[in-house]
C-alpha cells in the first residue's frame, strides 16, 4: 500500500510541538544581585567579573574550553514571569515585536551573552568557568556553554533595524524593573 | 527578627536548580530531511533556504524583525537522545569536552545558528520567517529568534582553541550519524 502523496509532505502551517525540558548545568555568580541598575549587555559590563559554578556531573564537559578567549553562555532568565509580544526595550522609546528585541520578557526566556573567558578550574566539587564582561544576574541557571568561533558566529550585518543609532547607549544604559 | 547573615548569602558550591520548560514558538522547515549529509554550520550552508513557521499566537512578536539582515535562531535539537561529556566533533580526530565543541549531543540540546534574514510574512495563519544559510534539520522546534546585533554579538576572539586550523573545513564537512 502506498501512502497518499500528501501524507509525506510537511503539514501546512504550524504543527503543535511539545514542551521541551532542560536541566541547568550550573549557576552563574555575579555582582548583580538585583535587576535594577544592571548592565543590559556585555558592552555595558566591561571588566565585570563573574563565574559559572558547573555541577560536578557536567564538569568533565569543560575539558579544552580554556583554549578559547570567548564563550557563548545560554541561560534561563529565571526572574522573568510571563511574556509580552510588544515591548518598549531599554534602548528605545518605541515599541517593537519581542523577537526584534533583546528584551528578557520573551515567550521562552533564554538569555544569550558572548563573554570573555578568564579561566577554567576543575575540582571534585565541580567546575568553575571564570568570565569577564558579565551582564547576568547572580543566581541565574546556566543551560549551555559553547565556544565562540568567529567563523560561525561573527557576521557582517548590513542592517540592524531600530538598533541603528542606539547600540552605543548599551554601554551606559542600565536595566530598570520594567520586565519583572 | 533579623535573619542570620548567612541566610542572605549565596550558598557555597552548586545549588540544585529545577528543570526549565519551554514551549516552541514554531517549527523550522528546510531541505535537510535527514542528519546524514547535512551542513554542520551556516558557513557550509550558504544559499540554502529555509523558513520558520511561527505559531499564530506568537506572530505579533515578529513586528520590526524585517529591519535586520541577520538573526540568531535558538532551537531544540529534537533528534538528539542523551548526551556525552567527551565527544569527537565533526571537525577533529581528537576528543574534547562537550562544552568546548559545537556538537549537538549536549546536556541541554540547544542549537544556535546566526542566519541571514530573507523576509518576514505575517498572516492570520501565523508568521513566516524566511532564512538563508540554513544548517538546521527540517521539523526542528524553534525556541527563540533574536535580532543579530554586531555590537553585542561580534567579538574579536584572540583564541579559538582546537578550532584554530579547522574552521575552513566547516564549509565542506557534512554531518554523519555519530551524534544520533
Amino acid at each position: 500500500m502506498t501512502l497518499p502523496r500528501c501524507a509525506q509532505e510537511a503539514p501546512a502551517g504550524f504543527s503543535a510541538a511539545e514542551a521541551v525540558a532542560y536541566q541547568p548545568i550550573g549557576t552563574l555568580r555575579s555582582p548583580h544581585a538585583v535587576v535594577q541598575g544592571m548592565p543590559i549587555q556585555p558592552t555595558g559590563a566591561r571588566g565585570i567579573l563573574g563565574h559559572i559554578e558547573v555541577a560536578p556531573e557536567y564538569a568533565a564537559g569543560l575539558k579544552d574550553l580554556e583554549g578559547f578567549s570567548h564563550v557563548i553562555v545560554l541561560y534561563h532568565l529565571h526572574q522573568i514571569r510571563g511574556y509580552e509580544l510588544s515591548v518598549r526595550p531599554f534602548l528605545d522609546t518605541a515599541n517593537h515585536g519581542i523577537f526584534a528585541t533583546r528584551s528578557p520578557k520573551r515567550p521562552n526566556a533564554i538569555g544569550l551573552s558572548v563573554l570573555e573567558l578568564a579561566g577554567v578550574e576543575l575540582s571534585d566539587a565541580g567546575g568553575v568557568v571564570r568570565l569577564r564582561n558579565v551582564d547576568i544576574l547572580d543566581g541565574t541557571p546556566v543551560l549551555d556553554i559553547k565556544p565562540y568561533v568567529p567563523a560561525f558566529d561573527s557576521w557582517q550585518a548590513e542592517r540592524i533595524g531600530w538598533f541603528a543609532d542606539k547600540t552605543d547607549a548599551a554601554e551606559t544604559c542600565k536595566a530598570d524593573e520594567r520586565f519583572r
